[in-house]
């Protein structure tokens, strides 16, 4: 029997900031929660668009052209190469969707591809 | 610049029960918005994963062992070929995720793929 899921009680048992919890995998792509607030590094994945669903708070993707302000329902696809930060001023819960995890709080240092560098996996 | 996008909004836009309309694209999958009343036939998709993820009222995705009850904020992945018949008591409004457009109000017909037969493209 399928079992629904329902990401935004998913997102509030996270304990790391910006880590991702991955809750459904469909057609190749994970449908991942976080939970942020501050801000992450600049940065972008070259190999993979990064889809943003927003479930509660309020999140900022900052673009080098421009901001983009997300209330909760809204969506945002970030296109692999495009380079991005989030930020959130209080905190902000999301629904991520694409092929892997680009966050993760193991050992507190994501495994992000930083555009015009190696990543940084130490 | 990356635009954001409102799914509730766009959905409230649709003319067509069932029917689907393309919000964005990512990874080879499409974000979908449609709006549902009553319910649509039996139907699988032998070549995609179909995830729902509701956004306004309830939507009951009946299955062959059983029914699941979405709220929305309830997401559900339904496998690929596994039959399964949306059904709103009232309206539903609701995001799906796939590589291809499912349902098509287009001549009234979807062009599902239907368990145990041809698909229906007439």
């Amino acid at each position: 029997m399928l079992q629904k899921i329902t990401p935004a009680e998913e997102a509030a048992g996270l304990t790391e900031f910006w880590s991702q919890r991955v809750l459904a995998s469909a057609n190749g792509d994970l449908f991942k929660v976080a939970r942020g607030t501050g801000s992450t590094e600049w940065h972008s994945h070259d190999d993979q668009d990064e889809t943003f669903l927003l479930l509660s708070g309020e999140l900022t993707v900052q673009l080098r052209d421009g901001d983009v302000v997300l209330s909760p329902g809204d969506l945002l696809v970030v296109p692999r190469g495009v380079e991005h930060r989030p930020r959130a001023e209080g905190e902000a819960r999301f629904l991520l969707v694409g092929p892997e995890v680009t966050s993760t709080a193991a050992g507190g240092k994501p495994a992000w591809s930083y555009a015009g560098g190696a990543p940084d996996r130490s």
